[in-house]
C-alpha cells in the first residue's frame, strides 16, 4: 500500500503523477482512524493542467471516431477489471464492505462498459453525429435545415461526491470520452485516494489518449477562471456547493455547461393495497433496510422519506425495526458484518446532528445514533454509525422534508389518501430517486404521474418485478439519473443522452447537397 | 392609440389589466421623439400573478391535452393575425418600417402556427410523451425502464428583448403552452406597448385558459424569490442581464431551469472561390446588407464580422459600400424609406459609442455614425443612424471580436487561409448564427464542422439555394436557436425540443404492464 501511505496523495497531471504542498488535509481510516494519505493541491500548477487538455487531450481526442473512443473507454473498463481487488481493498479503507465497494467499483466499470457498447451501437464509426433528416424550409426542394452534433474544443471539469469515488467518476468520464472532450477529475477529499488509484490502473494500462485524464487531488480553486463556453462542469455533492459552483462567472457570465447531481429528500411510498401478509409490504421493507445500510446509507438516491398508508404505520415499524436489528454493523470484512462504516468521523458526527434535528420533529423508534455494537473494530476510533429509524406522525413538520442525515437514517411518515400522498411527496421539492411498492395498477398510475414531474426516476416495485428489479438507489446507465430542484436539476447518464449533453447541437441550413456532404459518414443514432 | 397614451402602461395580471404606480419610465417615440407611454411596476403585487400562475393557470393547462393546448394557440395566432394592422402601426412608432414590423409580427405569429401545427403532429391528444420504447433491465422480462415527459407544477418567466417584442415573447409562450405551462411575460422596456399590445389582442379573442398568460410591464424584482425548481425562467437580452438572472438563488440554489439567449458577434464567412463576378460574391454583399438594415441592425444573428479572403477585401469594400449607399434611412412609411430608426436616442448613443471602440481597431469605410440624411422625420429627434461598414485588416485587435454595437453596423476583416479563418471565427467565443457564401463543397465542409461547435446556427449560402433561403439572420422555427458562450449556452425554439424543454423527464422503472400503463394514451413522437 505504498501508494496510499500518509505522504501527499499524487495528482496526475500532463501525463505524469506529482505531488501538491504543504501539509494538506489529512484523511484517516473510516475502520481504524489511523491516516491514510494527505491531500493537497498546493503549488501544482492546474493551469498547465487546462492548457494540456486543450492542447494535447482535446485534439488527441477528436482525431479519434465515436467507435474509436468507445474501444479506448472498453480497454480503461477492462484494466479496472483485472485489478478491482485493489479498489476493493482501499474501499475497504474508507468503510465500505465487499457489497458497498461492488455497487462502487463493478458499478462504475459497468457502466464503462455500456458506454463503450452504446457508443459501438448508437454512433458512427465518424465523428460527426446528424441528429435528424433534414426538414425542407421552402417548397422548391433546394434549401432545408438539420441539426448536427459536433465535439466542441473544451474540457469536462468534473467535481465527485465521497460516496462513490469509483462509479461517480467512470460515469462522468464515459460519455465524456467517447464525446471527445478530456476530462479532468476533482474526486472528494475523503476517498480521493480510491480515486487516484482507479486512474492510476488506467494510466498504467497506457489505453487513453494522452491527456484525455487527469485528477486534481485537493482544491480546484482559480481552475474555473480558465473555463467557458465550450467547457463542462459536471457536479456531484451537496446543495451548497453546487449553489457555489453555479455562481462562478464561469457559468453566470462565460456560460460554461453546469450540471449538478445534488442530495434529495427521495421517498419510498407502500400502496394501500400491500397490507401485512402481502408480498409488496415485505418488499417494500426489504426495500428501505437494504437502501438504509448500503454504503451505510451515504448514498445520494436513498430513500430518506418512507411513506405509508396511516393504517399500517406500527406494522411497517415493526417490520422495519425487526429487519434493523439483525443488521451487523462493523470493519468491512470482518464476520457476519453487513453494514460498513461511514467515510469518517466528521461524517459521523453530521449525521448525528441531522438525526437530532430530524427527532424533534417526532421520534427515534429503531437504532441509536450515539451507540452501536461494532464487530471487528473499535467503535470510537471507526466511524460507525446504527442504522437509525424515526417516525414523524405530523408530515407537515418541515424537518423529514428538508433534513438530509447522510447516513444509515430513514423517517418513516404516514397518509391518509392519495392527495395528502402527492402534497408530502412534493414538499421534498424535486428529488433523484422515488419508488412505489403496490401491486394496484390504478395506485401507481396515479402516483407515477402525479409524482413524475419532482423526480428524475421513478421505481415501481411488485411481486411481478420484484426478482429482476435494480433497486430504488441504482443509478442505471440507459436511464436518466438526476433529479429537479432540490435535487440539483441535472441530468446524467441516460444512454447516449449524456454522450449528446457533451456534444454541441448545431443547426446546419443549406442545399440538399450541402447537408449530405456535411453530416458526411454519420448516419442516425 | 389611447391604449398607449402616456399614462402609465398597464400590465396584464390574473385577469385583469392594471397599472403601475409612480412616474415610471418614459418611453418615446423613435421617430419623433413624442412620449408614447410610461413603464412602471411599482406597486403591482407580482406575489398575486405567481400565485394565479401557480392555482389557476397551471391546472387549466394541465386539464387540457397538448392537441387542445395547440387548438388554443392557433386560436390565439389567429386572433392576432386578423389585428396585425394595429401591431405594424405600433411598432412604427418603435421605427420598424413595414420589413421590420413583418419580420417581428408575422414572424411571430408563423412561430405560433409552426409550434400548434408540430403538437397537432408530434405529440400525443394526451398529456404525457413517452419519449422511448422500454429499455429491458433484466433477461426475464419483468422489469424494464423507459422515459416520460410530464408537465411541472411551475411557470414561465420570459424576459423578452426590446428588438423582437412579438417574435421574442410568441416564441417563448408557444412552446411553454404546448408543454402546459403558464408564462408570465416581462418585456423590454423600450417596446413594452407592442408586446402588451398583443396580450391584448389574445386576451380579448378570450381563447386561452385563465392564467396561461400574464405580461408585466416593468421591472420583475423580487419576483424571482418566488420561483424554483418547477420554474423555467427564458431570458433574451444583453450578457450582463443574462448573468444577473443566473446569479440568482431561483438558479443557483433552487435550479429554477434557465435559458439565456444574448447578443453576439455573428460571423459571415465569403468562401475563396466567390471572386467578383461570381454569383456568390454578390449574394455575401447583398446579405450583409440586409442584416445590416432589417430593424436598423438590431437583432441579435446581425452579422458584426464580414470574413473575407484578404485578396478581395478591396472589393467587398467597395460593393457594400455602394449598395449601403442606396439605403434610404427614414419615417416609417416615408417615401422610398428602406431603413427605419433605432429603437431610441439612449440606444443610439449606445451604438455610436461602440462604433468609436471598433474605429480604433480599424477605420470607417462606409456611413458616417454622427450624421446621416433622414426622409419624413427629424434627425435629431428621432433615433436615426447611417448604416456604418467598418474596415479592420489587423485581426488579432480584441474589438471586432468583442464590441457589439447593436445597430446597422458591421466590421469587414480578412483572412489569408483556412486556419486563420477558423481562429478568427473562434474568437467570437461563441455565436448564435454564422453563415458561410461558397459554392466549394469542401471548403463549405471544412468551415461547417470546423465552426459548428462554436455556433447555434450556421447557414450555407450559394446560388443554388439562394431563391429559398430563409437567410443568414432568421431562426427559423424547426431549428434550434441560441448559442454556446458569448451567446448564453441557451437553446430556444428546434421544433418541439422547445416543448420537451418545458416539460421534465423521468425514467420509470417496473414491470412491463406498469410501463404500458404509465405511458397511457401517450405516442411516440
Amino acid at each position: 500500500m505504498e501508494r496510499v501511505a500518509t505522504s501527499v496523495l499524487e495528482s496526475y497531471l500532463g501525463g505524469r503523477w506529482v505531488a501538491g504542498t504543504g501539509p494538506g488535509a489529512e484523511v484517516r481510516d473510516a475502520v481504524t482512524g489511523e491516516p491514510v494519505t494527505r491531500v493537497s493541491s498546493a503549488g501544482l500548477d492546474l493551469g498547465a493542467a487546462v492548457d494540456h487538455a486543450r492542447r494535447v487531450g482535446g485534439p488527441a481526442l477528436r482525431e479519434l471516431t465515436f467507435h474509436q473512443r468507445a474501444a479506448a473507454l472498453k480497454a480503461a473498463a477492462q484494466a479496472l477489471d483485472a485489478r478491482k481487488a485493489e479498489l476493493y481493498e482501499l474501499s475497504a479503507r474508507a468503510g465500505a464492505t465487499r457489497r458497498d465497494a461492488q455497487v462502487d467499483v463493478d458499478g462504475g466499470i459497468g457502466t464503462a462498459f455500456a458506454y463503450a457498447s452504446l457508443a459501438r451501437r448508437g454512433l458512427p464509426d465518424g465523428t460527426v453525429v446528424a441528429e435528424d433528416e433534414p426538414v425542407p424550409l421552402g417548397r422548391g426542394g433546394t434549401f432545408a435545415g438539420r441539426h448536427l452534433l459536433t465535439t466542441p474544443r473544451g474540457l469536462a471539469l468534473q467535481v465527485n461526491a465521497f460516496n462513490f469515488p469509483v462509479w461517480g467518476m467512470l460515469e462522468k468520464l464515459a460519455p465524456a470520452l467517447v464525446a471527445g472532450v478530456p476530462t479532468i477529475v476533482k474526486p472528494a477529499t475523503p476517498t480521493a485516494y480510491v480515486a487516484a488509484h482507479a486512474v492510476r490502473v488506467v494510466a498504467e494500462a497506457g489505453v487513453l489518449p494522452p491527456g484525455a485524464l487527469q485528477l486534481v487531488a485537493g482544491g480546484v480553486g482559480g481552475l474555473l477562471d480558465l473555463l467557458g463556453g465550450r467547457d463542462h462542469i459536471g457536479f456531484t455533492g451537496s446543495a451548497a456547493t453546487a449553489a457555489r459552483l453555479r455562481s462562478d462567472p464561469a457559468v453566470t457570465v462565460r456560460s460554461a455547461r453546469f450540471n449538478a447531481e445534488a442530495d434529495s429528500l427521495n421517498c419510498s411510498v407502500l400502496g394501500p393495497d400491500a397490507v401485512p401478509g402481502e408480498p409488496e409490504f415485505d418488499l417494500f421493507v426489504e426495500q428501505l433496510v437494504t437502501e438504509m445500510t448500503v454504503k451505510a446509507g451515504q448514498k445520494c438516491t436513498a430513500i430518506r422519506r418512507a411513506l405509508v398508508p396511516a393504517a399500517v404505520l406500527d406494522d411497517v415499524q415493526a417490520a422495519v425495526a425487526a429487519a434493523l436489528d439483525r443488521v451487523v454493523v462493523g470493519a468491512p470484512g470482518a464476520d457476519g458484518v453487513t453494514m460498513g462504516a461511514l467515510v469518517g468521523l466528521e461524517q459521523r458526527a453530521d449525521v448525528r446532528t441531522a438525526v437530532a434535528r430530524l427527532a424533534a420533529a417526532g421520534r427515534i423508534v429503531a437504532g441509536n445514533p450515539d451507540k452501536v455494537d461494532v464487530t471487528g473494530a473499535d467503535d470510537e476510533r471507526g466511524a460507525f454509525l446504527s442504522p437509525v429509524l424515526l417516525r414523524v406522525d405530523d408530515v407537515d413538520r418541515p424537518e423529514p422534508h428538508e433534513v438530509e442525515a447522510f447516513g444509515p437514517v430513514s423517517s418513516l411518515l404516514p397518509y391518509r389518501d392519495r392527495a395528502e400522498l402527492l402534497d408530502v411527496v412534493a414538499r421534498g421539492d424535486g428529488s433523484l430517486a422515488g419508488s412505489v411498492v403496490s401491486a394496484d395498477p390504478e395506485f401507481v398510475r396515479h402516483f407515477v404521474l402525479g409524482a413524475a414531474a419532482d423526480h428524475g426516476r421513478v421505481l415501481v416495485l411488485d411481486r411481478d418485478s420484484a426478482a429482476e428489479s435494480t433497486g430504488h438507489g441504482n443509478a442505471v446507465a440507459h436511464l436518466v439519473h438526476g433529479g429537479p430542484g432540490r435535487a440539483g436539476g441535472g441530468e446524467e447518464l441516460g444512454g447516449l443522452r449524456a454522450v449528446h449533453a457533451h456534444l454541441r447541437r448545431t443547426a446546419v441550413q443549406g442545399g440538399p447537397g450541402v447537408l449530405a456532404d456535411v453530416a458526411g459518414q454519420a448516419t442516425l443514432d
